[in-house]
């Protein structure tokens, strides 16, 4: 990977619309794959409006279909979890002998399919810890943060991975590689699990949360079940990260998850991803997570119910 | 007690409203604090619209005050529980010698409360399961069952228990005297926990948890967990109720219980009757109760920031 490197986005929404932007405003060679904002791309380019400057593309490569983008040497995946279904279909046209799959969606379970489709030495992943919204066809507005952690599915970081987080970091990306990708994944679920969980059942943004003495304990309560279902994966995560993430949440303030606002504005809530795949996993392991379990059925019924 | 019992009742709302009228309707002297009803029920009566008949008082003691009220044999206490922070003003002006305190309200702390300011020895408890509500000013609606199981707050029934029994077997309701009142109500918890709880939790009617295979799950859990938390204060409940339980709740359908109905209609929702207090007992007496922590923690925020 270097300059020439070819990169496909699929899921073009804001975060892969994010990304892939990011990457072709400083030169790479990013091709799009497109539905609703199509021909507004084609016609206008690409706007950012970012906290750190805004920036536009005038010359975009947007594709109607993967068979159109054809072979890329990375496919940077940033559908939202709720659409995977249609990843079987999509990713094959865009394979080459070597192509890297780096799965930028949340929660669990997606290196997974990725690999049981397409074999797991292709499959690598990214933790974005970003705040994007799609503000209108061809206009990706960022918010805040922005940093990409990113790993292999199978094992610590390869030559490969060094070379995506260089290119992530020549495009203004706070970029690094971690050690291991799931134990992150797991670790960024300690927070999301509670959160954007008992954000949606009880409505109640971060500082509600934090600041309400049962949901507070019922959050620390579900942070120490996903730390054991983790450990017993072999995920090892120490149990004062609990504190850890209560102390770095009070700044937040009344911020709400993206899970609660898409639950709120009536959007689609990736339950599977976050709740339902770290339940089972953890489950089959032989973790007790009776909290965790109970969120899970009132938020598969909330989200599913509307 | 014999037909010459004064009857009080405190809370004439539907429930203490119902009972009372049937008392009354059979000759017993029953005295009723009203306040808001209380011009329309002095003008124009009491009237019950009942599935098992209409009929209609005439001439009703309504009383403004407990003072003009005055002493009774018996008081019946049908407030709603979150309204028990009035009870201490309310009952000593209908206090004889002998006077027994009835509470016919939900959950559990209610006993506890009269004890703790009148007495354990005046104490008694009915367990209701009836479907009423207040149709009008001076209109009761009773719309299914009616049963009543009475009993001591401590030892098993004694003669007033059976004098009690027999004055509402005389008035039409099936009563009957239970040996451990508290057992019961933990009995009774077994179900209104989950299926209210879940009810307000998940806006999902008997039938929707039941058909919904995690709801369900949840559903059995936390009955186990209300066992469990009975079992260590002394009531000893069998598991297989739980499976008893589930099959009598088939037949209800859609049925809602009193407290979503209440929660959806924006009324206030018994949380500490129902689920706060018997989480309180469990725990200090050593029960393992994750689920009804978090399924309190999400009521008393949903129907505490309306």
């Amino acid at each position: 990977m270097n300059q020439q490197t070819r990169y496909g986005i699929v899921g073009s929404g804001a975060l892969g619309g994010y990304y892939g932007a990011k990457l072709a405003h400083v030169g790479c060679d990013v091709h799009f794959l497109m539905r609703s904002d199509l021909e507004t791309v084609r016609r206008d380019g690409l706007t950012v409006r970012s906290k750190d400057g805004d920036f536009h593309l005038d010359q975009v490569n947007a594709h109607a279909s993967p068979e159109e983008m054809g072979p890329c040497d990375v496919v940077l995946i940033g559908l939202k979890t709720t659409s995977n279904a249609a990843l079987p279909a999509l990713i094959p046209p865009l394979l080459g002998p070597e192509t890297a799959l780096v799965t930028l969606q949340n929660g669990l379970g997606n290196e997974e399919l990725l690999a049981s489709h397409f074999g797991a030495r292709r499959v690598m992943g990214g933790l974005c810890f970003v705040c994007l919204n799609r503000i209108a066809p061809g206009v990706i507005g960022h918010f805040g943060h922005g940093t990409l952690s990113l790993g292999e599915f199978k094992g610590p970081p390869a030559d490969r991975t060094m070379h995506l987080v260089t290119d992530f970091q020549r495009a203004g990306i706070e970029a690094k590689a971690v050690q291991s990708l799931i134990t992150e994944r797991w670790r960024k679920l300690v927070w999301n699990i509670p959160f954007n969980g008992l954000g949606i059942a009880a409505a109640a943004n971060v500082e509600q949360v934090l600041n309400d003495k049962h949901l507070h304990a019922a959050a620390r309560e579900l942070m120490a079940e996903v730390i054991d279902a983790a450990g017993r994966m072999g995920y090892a995560i120490r149990l004062d990260f609990i504190d850890f993430q209560i102390e770095r949440s009070w700044p937040m303030g009344a911020y709400r998850s993206s899970s609660q606002i898409d639950y709120e504005a009536g959007r689609e809530v990736e339950v599977e991803a976050i709740w339902g795949e770290p339940l089972r996993q953890g489950r089959a392991a032989g973790a007790i997570t009776p909290q965790l379990e109970l969120l899970y059925a009132l938020l598969k019924r909330l989200a599913g119910k509307r």
